[in-house]
């Protein structure tokens, strides 16, 4: 049974930490800059504490993961201390596994989900990608990924990068277009809440489809110029919407027969 | 009681016809340039018939919803033939009442939902929009679209086609990036399986939220031009992905602070 410590105390954190202590994985150190998140933290933990210094050469965790910015990652690689036997991975989609070369074994536990502290969260169907630099971590890494989900996969660097930015695709910008519709409703002092139930049933409909190309709706695949037309210029007063107009229209026409 | 007849046998007619005449409102006819489809819906009605002509002078319906694409409306309009005291309606997001405009009553009676053939859907969720030439009509179209919704409102056209547009950002627009995420998974030899869990969490958390823009994440909320330039790299094959990903990052920073 390994121990575990985190180094971060933001989102990643506050729902890694206490679904791996209740699989049976005891939680140590939780290491914070903001000692405040860090204490909302513990409270759901056992016997953890929090500390401010990087130095965990004395800890009896034998697994340390590393859940902050991305930015940050390299400094804390670059001036943490671990027992010599000790496992580090970090947690982004973005970063290669190289960062932390420094450390024998090392790794990537990358759970492929948006994280929202105190929002409820079903980990167990939650992609983990695992990446690690010997077989032994890596089984160590998967193992400990396992105890939580029931979707763990093994892939390098490379692909974890290219997964990262189809979620930016799949989630950050979906967001962005909702928060869009959102504007464009209440301009017209109409609520978002009409819109709701569109986005719950295109966005099932896509996940249940072989591929969300087969089920494309609207003016750009059916090709409507007229309409088309007419939401360009409703979109008149908003150079940068029309041009997003313009290109998903594109986009979405891309593929179609000509 | 009224009784209805449908012009068009798509997607719409499939799905509110039966839900029409099971709320109260029998369906005479539906009229069908393709019979095969209007016989799958008349399978689910009482005693529905097919007719192929736009001549319902004789007809006994006395509200009449025209179902078709946008742009054959105006043909319908034109060529159709009622009895003189019917309502008629079309069904558009986009067209004014006004292409209506040779019928005393007439009205829109628009559902803002995406609808598939065969695919069960709650209707009493979807918004209808509502809008009529004069209050009587407006009263009647009302009364029809709450025997099988909650969410019935008066709209004139403008807000409609707001609306529309809103449900193109929202739905259209949303599904094509969740096409484009799938195709970028499987260029890296990644199910979009994967993503779906994201995809998931995403639209639930904003469309829980009082704002999507206050729950955004990624790389263009937090300024991190690391990860965008990384990002950027990995499109260097995709001129159109690669300038969707800009805008859509420009966009989602346009409202930050500085």
């Amino acid at each position: 049974m390994f121990g575990i410590s985190f180094i971060g105390a933001g989102n990643v954190t506050w729902h890694l930490a206490p679904a791996l202590e209740a699989a049976g994985y005891p939680v140590g150190e939780i290491a914070a800059r903001n000692a405040n998140n860090a204490a909302e933290i513990i409270r759901h933990l056992y016997d953890a504490r929090i500390v401010d210094s990087l130095d965990f050469s004395r800890s009896r965790a034998n697994i340390f993961i590393i859940a902050v910015p991305d930015d940050i990652v390299p400094e804390i690689a670059q001036n943490a201390a671990f027992p010599p036997d000790a496992i580090v991975c970090h947690t982004s989609g973005t970063l290669p596994l190289t960062v932390l070369k420094r450390f024998p074994k090392r790794g990537v536990f990358y759970p492929l989900q948006t994280f929202t502290k105190g929002r409820p969260l079903d980990l167990s169907a939650v992609p983990f990608c695992i990446e690690a630099a010997d077989a032994g971590t890596e089984k160590q890494l998967s193992t400990l990924a396992r105890s939580v989900s029931r979707s763990v996969h093994l892939m390098d660097s490379e692909q974890r990068k290219a997964l990262h930015l189809g979620a930016v695709f799949a989630g950050n910008f979906t967001n962005h277009l909702l928060a869009l519709s959102k504007r464009i409703a209440e301009e017209n002092n109409l609520a978002f809440d009409l819109l709701k139930p569109l986005v719950a049933e295109t966005v099932a409909k896509a996940l249940a489809a072989q591929d969300p190309a087969t089920v494309q709706t609207g003016p750009a695949v059916r090709r409507d110029e007229q309409t088309i037309k007419r939401h360009l210029q409703a979109l008149r007063k908003h150079a940068l919407w029309r041009k997003i107009y313009r290109l998903l229209t594109e986009s979405i026409q891309a593929d179609l027969p000509r």
